[in-house]
């Protein structure tokens, strides 16, 4: 299968960039606003890879491009541009293809972080509202540490959480996640229940700050 | 120390007093609307320990009185009659006492498990309102899976989250979690960061729902 991560040139887009790569077969697309930005990362990450003993292709292109070329296009920008993204990338999508948002809203104060869905009541149901009514769209992995995943070397052993109205679409998001070693995707239902998903980031962010040894923290349901 | 569950009576109640009962040598006391429900509660779960082995005294009383008994009050009650309870309760609390919420606001619908929280933010917020102004009040146990509790033969392996602006009254409540074997407490900030971790029971219904094989769910964070 091929990947695009728009926004790929971020922190989340690099860790799952590197994982695919290093984990998978599929092919790994890096998408950003700027080419020349994205070709840089895409070669940054394959010799990252390569470093890890596994020789893999990793292309970079212009957001709209690289969401062109790809099945599964991954919306790793942050949330106040994830509507723009998907409208700038639409007409590279379609029916067969799926449109995934990992995407969170947050505010931070002085206590902490805090769950700040868009006025749709998530950042899935606005990237549904943004996207063409034929494409899939699966809310997923929100709650991945990105560091972790960037550094080849650390376990895993957590989890991956999906809401999405599509079956096909959410089979497929499931199986990419758990083609990388060390995740579970667990499907956490409709794209209604999209607002209990996106409110775990912020929690993970209090939890890794108000306790000494915790840090880039994921999540296990058991 | 001794504790009362308020609303002890109920799945949450019965699960934490087994477990306080069972693995430590803290006075368990059941509270209840009505007095008899509450002796009543209180044999059959000293009869569930004694049957794992363990002699304990467990003892019931209406709601008040077992509040006024204790030095840590846990509201074990539905998110509606929190305040309420509080209100009854107030005249036996002081300083030196702790009241403990679990409860989280949720409203179900046709595709799952929705945070509900109530005007005040959290229900940990309204807890705060309705108290005495003196007596801390600490957000905690919200995610525990009150069956997997009521099976003492059953491991935890789980996380137990903490809010709270009094580290006095916090760390009373951690210690009283990590006294149960296979329960980590860990710290979530402020109550201003109730609202987060009240948020999570439905998603862990929602995952539960909707993956076979995965029931009375817990959570860890790594």
């Amino acid at each position: 299968m091929r990947i695009a991560l728009l926004g790929g040139t971020g922190d989340l887009g690099e860790g799952l960039a590197l994982r695919w790569a290093f984990h998978t077969n599929h092919d790994v697309v890096i998408g950003s606003c700027d080419p020349d930005d994205a070709h840089a990362a895409a070669d940054e990450y394959a010799e990252t890879v390569a470093a890890h003993g596994r020789d893999v292709k990793i292309t970079g292109f212009e957001n709209g491009m690289a969401a062109d070329r790809a099945d599964v296009v991954v919306l790793a920008v942050p949330p106040y541009n994830v509507a723009d993204t998907v409208e700038s990338v639409s007409d590279g999508l379609g029916a067969d293809d799926v449109l995934v948002t990992p995407a969170a809203g947050m505010q931070r104060d002085e206590d902490g972080f805090h769950a700040h869905p868009p006025g749709a009541g998530s950042v899935a149901a606005l990237v549904a509202d943004a996207a063409p009514d034929d494409v899939p769209v699966v809310g997923a992995l929100h709650t991945l540490p990105a560091g972790r995943l960037a550094d080849l070397d650390a376990d895993l052993g957590i989890d991956a959480l999906l809401v999405g109205d599509d079956d096909r679409a959410k089979g497929a998001v499931a199986g990419l996640i758990e083609d990388i070693d060390g995740l579970r995707a667990l499907d956490a239902g409709g794209l209604a229940n999209a607002a209990e998903v996106e409110s775990l980031p912020p929690l993970l962010i209090n939890v890794a700050r108000e306790n000494d040894g915790l840090a880039d923290l994921g999540v296990r349901f058991e």
